[in-house]
This record gives structure tokens, C-alpha cells and sequence, in this order.
């Protein structure tokens, strides 16, 4: 029986104001289908796990959302954290909760928010991922890199272990500068860090015992009631107390140095979807190069009026547009912009720029108008 | 007594999306000030004429707003235009109409949507072409160039007559390439063409008669017939065949080419509001180069909510924010652009291509996007 968990956190800042805190990049379909990126990721899971072996850690703000988007998931199969304490609690509660159904079970952690082309290529990489957990190790799944992205961190494959195409992890390398990318990419040795994880949930719980005690006794205890009537009670009690830590911190470059960790390369057309400019690559575009970000099921413009167009552009080249406020978006000369167009807010930004919309959601935060974040 | 006539037409298709067929240029305040361009167009001719010898000549889907926008403007100075026939039949009907009441009165055109910005100095140049056409010449304001604009027509200067500053108008010349527009602008023989007028209404009307005699005797009978209960039978006979011609080509080219024509120097900080580069260089900028045109009375933003910004411009240069949807207007790393946010377009153009919106115009047009016109 393989576990399938899905942490759908995150707001996805870069891709403000398009994705908020209250309606997260995981909720929004961005990638030309009617599906969410949540609701892509769960149907990508479903030739690995059952619907009952499938869950999701999501926040108070998104629960509801996510039980609608996901009406096949079983209730009990969401699980809700009171406040947010980062990837290490959220994916340790459900490998304590799953644990205590199956103490031996296999677990792979998806983050709800990435985009997966290759499908069966995916599920063939997860095939060989679950060998070599079976075997003990913390596998990770190595992206092969397509160029040298410095937005992302790395993992240096070492020795392989015989098993499927598993190798050791020697070390996880963090977001490296440009030059230092290149290098990676073209030493063979490198491959991108998915943030996604493969385990049995014993080995998680063991690493996570011996390096986060704290944060495995609070998530052990929170999971022994979570099937009771004390399960508010005990997380009113622990949850505010955990270790607010990531994953890849708090345990997975820990079990690293220790020899446990283990990846395998996927070659799927993986992508993180992590700004405009990334999702404008993703997308088709007209014979100038602009891309317009299609509505998703989330959002109607005016069915009735076929007349009024949604985008109009002359004269104008690569531009990314994500017209979501029904109104005509109408641009003359520009080029390699960002235009998103939302009912309250309205973002432009040079391609180049795209990650400084992190910026302008800071500056937000700092004026207090949280509204808008 | 002094006849002041406002044509109160176009849309300022250059000023799309703020400036709308339903709601054009004259009727929004663009400049800094609380008075739409309308409204300050009428406030400083009150130097120079009383509310009853004030006309404005304006369409039929304007003239309830011209009404309140101007409280003081007595009703039965609204001449009201079944359809547009350009300015030399809105014009000559407030010259008929005018001299219906007054044969020999002085009477002068200024359209509705210019912005001056010394009123003093206006007033000034004003009454010496009031001298001007009271020796019978058909005068003209030129305004002194600043530029070598290619966007407007030039009046090549004559003989000075002896009155006041007066001068002959040798030629009208055309809207110039920018070589042409530079020799003008050297030579100090040129000065802009303002479309401002100020006649004898017998003096015109006579040029009117001799030059375009059909158009003459239709506008003479309507006014004829404009104080009686007739009205608006004259008018559905006679006003869809008047000749559709601006007063330029029908008659002041003409007048200059037999010496009718004369013309005073202006220079009191006149400006046409054309386009959105040319509004952006009116206002007041930030440090960084960039103007916000603020709300004027016609929009209210959530004056209850300061916490919610209007603009928020990270990284950004000499960007011309037009805030009018109460929405947030973020740009990031973004510099010589032009950004127009309303409830049901958007506008996205660089400065240098701001002539261009007209193209983007034409082709909602074609679309038969009626509605965003």
C-alpha cells in the first residue's frame, strides 16, 4: 500500500496577484487545463495511491477549498493544520498519522502546486523511487536539469546502490549563483531538487526522532489522538510549540550527511510554475510570442458577449497576460511584459523581473494592506 | 458684448479608455484639478464673457452632462446637435444663432477639451484678437512653439495689420514631418495652430456664404427657426445634409487666401491634452519621473480604506499611472510606460507609441466592440 501526501501550502508570492493567501497558486489552474495544479497532482497520483491512501495538509484558510476541488478525497483524508509550522510539520503529521494506521507503510510527499507533463514518465520514476525506499533510504526524486537555474537546489548524486537506477545522495547543494549553476549542470553530477520525498514512514519517523525529538514526540502524541475526540484539544496544546522548520533542513540534509538519503532521476517536464515568466514558458503562444493565461474553471467572462474581447494586443511581443477580471486588457507596442489583471489588483512587470513581484508583495505587507495579499 | 462658443465634441480617441464616446475627454478633470476640461474652459472665459453670451455646442448624448457639469450656463445656451457634421456646422450654428440676436457681434470659438495654464495671459492675447476682428479679420490664436510638434497644424505668420500685435496669416500649413516642423520652429515665422477662433459673426458668416453657400442657408434657416416651435422640425429637415467639414478646410483656409485672415502671438501655457504622454508631462511627477493623474470628481476611491493604495511603483521610471477602477495598480521595474486601469479596460503602452492608441480605437471599432468605445 503506497500513502500519497500532498502539503498544499504556500501562497505562491511570485505569482501575486494572481495567487493570494486566500486563494493560493494550488487552487488556480495555470497550465492550459481546467484542473487546478492541486487537483493535476492528485489525478497524477491516483495509478500510485487510492483515494482512502491519498492525503492532503493543508491550512484553516483552505480546507474548505480543497475538500470542494478534491470531492472524491475522503474527509478524514484532510488534514488541517491550525497554523502554518513549515514542510517538517505539516509532512510529519501525516507520515505519524499514516504510521499509526500502517507503521511500515511507503509515503511519497508531492508539493500540491508543480506541473508534471509526462505522466507515465512520472509514475515510473515513483516506481523506482519506492525501490529503493522499500530498501531503507529517504529517496528523493532528482529533476535531470534542462539549464542552469539558480531559483532552485541542487542535489550531487553519489554512489549507486545497485537497486532500480538509485544512487546515495553525497549533498544537497543550496540555490547556487549563475556560474556555480553552470558548473553543476555541466558536471553530469547534479540534479534539481523536486521537493519530492519517497520513504517508508518508519525511516522518516526514525531520522526525524534522532535530529527534531522535539517535533516527533509533539506530531507522535498529535497523531495518537487523532482519531479521538482530544484531537483539538492535544493540537491546541502542541501544535503552537512545534519546530518551525522545512523539511529539507530539518531532516533530509541531516539524513544526508548520515548516508540515508537516496534519489532517482526523473526526466517528466517537471516544473515548479513559480512566476509569470516560468508559467509564460509553459504555455503556447501566438506567431509574436505573447501567451494569454486562459481562464480557469474558477473564473467566467461574459459568455453572452463573444464581442468583447478579453485581449487585445497590437504590435506587441512575448508578452504574458492573465486576464482575470473580465475586462479587456488592450496593449500597443510593449513587449516582454507581465500584465495580470485581477478584480482588485493589477500587476505589470518586465519578463526579466519576474521574481521581484515578491518585493512588491512585501511592500504590501508592510503598509498593512492585507486585503490584497 | 463678447459671444464665447464652445464645440463640445470628440472623444479624445487618443485619451481611450479614460476618454469614452459616452463620457469624452471634455468631461473628465485630467489636469490636477477638481474642474473637468470643460469646466475650466468655461471658468476662464468668464473674464471675457457673461454666462448668457456663453454657448456650448455639443451631441445629444452629451448635453445632460455639459448641463450639470455647468450649473450656471443657461439652458437655452446648450445648442444641442442631432448628429455630429464636425466643426464647421457646430461652429456656424452658434455664429447664426448668435447672429440672429446680435448682427454684428464679436464672437469667439475655443474648444472645450485645451488646458491653459496662465489665464491672465489668455485673457491678454484674447483681447488684442479681439481688436483684430473688429477690423473684420477673421483671427486666429497662434500659439508660440516650444517644439518642433508635428502633431498639430502651423500658421505662417504675415504683415503685421498695425492693430495690437495683429498679423496677417500668409499660409495654413499642415501637420509637418519632424524636419519641416524643426525649419518652421527655426524660421520664427510659424506659430501653432490652436483652433481657436474670434470673429465678426457677420464677417464669418459672409466668408460662410461665399465659400460654403449650402451650408450657409441650411445653419441660416435653422437658426431662423431655432427660438419658435419649429425647432425641431428644421432641424430633422435640414441638419443631416449640411456639409460635413471641419471650420479649417470650409472656411478659414480659404479666408487666409484672401487675406481675410489674421492672427496674435500666444503664449500662456497652452496645451491640447492629446494623448497620454503629453498629460504626463503636464503634471507634477515623483522623484523617480512617474505621474499619477489623479481621481478627479467623477471617481471615488474607498475613502474609508487609506490602508489600500491606489499605485504602488517599485523600481519604476517615468510611468504615467491613470488610477480609475479603484483598484491597485502595482508595476515593478517597469519605466516609460503608459498604464490606464477603468472599471472595464485596461490600457498598456509605451510613452513614445501613445499616438498609436487611436490604431488599438479602430480596431475595437472594427470588432464592433461598441461598448468599450
Amino acid at each position: 500500500m503506497f500513502y500519497a501526501v500532498i502539503p498544499a501550502g504556500g501562497s505562491g508570492t511570485r505569482l501575486w496577484p494572481l495567487s493570494r493567501a486566500g486563494h493560493p497558486k494550488f487552487l488556480h489552474a495555470l497550465t492550459g487545463t481546467p484542473l487546478s495544479l492541486l487537483q493535476a497532482t492528485y489525478g497524477r497520483l491516483e495509478g500510485l495511491a487510492t483515494h482512502e491512501s491519498t492525503f492532503v495538509v493543508t491550512g484553516v484558510a483552505h480546507a474548505a477549498a480543497v475538500a470542494r476541488q478534491l470531492p472524491s478525497l475522503p474527509e478524514g483524508n484532510i488534514l488541517v493544520e491550525p497554523t502554518p509550522r513549515d514542510s517538517c510539520a505539516a509532512i510529519g503529521l501525516a507520515a505519524a498519522v499514516i504510521a499509526r494506521r500502517d507503521p511500515r507503510a511507503l509515503m511519497g510527499a508531492f508539493a500540491a502546486d508543480q506541473l508534471v507533463r509526462d505522466v507515465p514518465a512520472f509514475t515510473d520514476t515513483l516506481t523506482r523511487a519506492i525501490q529503493g525506499a522499500e530498501d531503507g533510504l529517504l529517496m528523493t526524486i532528482g529533476i535531470t536539469p534542462t539549464h542552469p537555474e539558480t531559483g532552485y537546489g541542487y542535489l550531487h548524486v553519489g554512489e549507486p546502490t545497485g537497486t532500480a537506477d538509485v544512487c546515495k545522495v553525497a549533498e544537497f547543494a543550496e540555490k547556487p549563483k549563475l556560474d556555480l549553476a553552470q558548473r553543476y549542470v555541466e558536471s553530469g553530477e547534479y540534479l534539481w531538487n523536486a521537493g519530492m520525498f519517497v520513504w517508508r514512514v518508519d525511516v522518516f519517523l526514525d531520522e526525524l526522532a534522532r535530529q527534531q525529538p522535539a517535533l516527533h514526540d509533539g506530531l507522535r502524541r498529535i497523531a495518537e489522538a487523532w482519531d479521538t475526540r482530544d484531537r483539538e484539544e492535544v493540537l491546541a496544546e502542541l501544535w503552537p510549540g512545534l519546530t518551525k522548520i522545512s523539511v529539507d533542513f530539518g531532516v533530509m540534509e541531516g539524513a544526508g550527511r548520515a548516508g540515508l538519503v537516496g534519489t532517482v532521476p526523473g526526466n517528466f517536464g517537471w516544473n515548479d510554475v513559480g512566476d509569470f515568466h516560468t508559467l509564460g514558458e509553459l504555455l503556447e503562444t501566438d506567431t509574436a510570442g505573447n501567451v494569454v493565461v486562459e481562464l480557469g474553471p474558477d473564473v467566467t467572462v461574459d459568455p453572452g458577449n463573444p464581442a468583447k474581447p478579453t485581449v487585445l494586443m497590437q504590435d506587441s511581443e512575448r508578452v504574458v497576460v492573465v486576464p482575470r477580471s473580465g475586462r479587456l486588457v488592450a496593449a500597443v507596442g510593449v513587449s516582454d511584459l507581465i500584465i495580470v489583471d485581477t478584480p482588485d489588483a493589477l500587476l505589470i512587470c518586465p519578463r526579466a523581473r519576474a521574481q521581484d513581484v515578491k518585493k512588491l508583495v512585501d511592500s504590501l505587507k508592510e503598509r498593512g494592506s492585507i486585503e490584497l495579499l
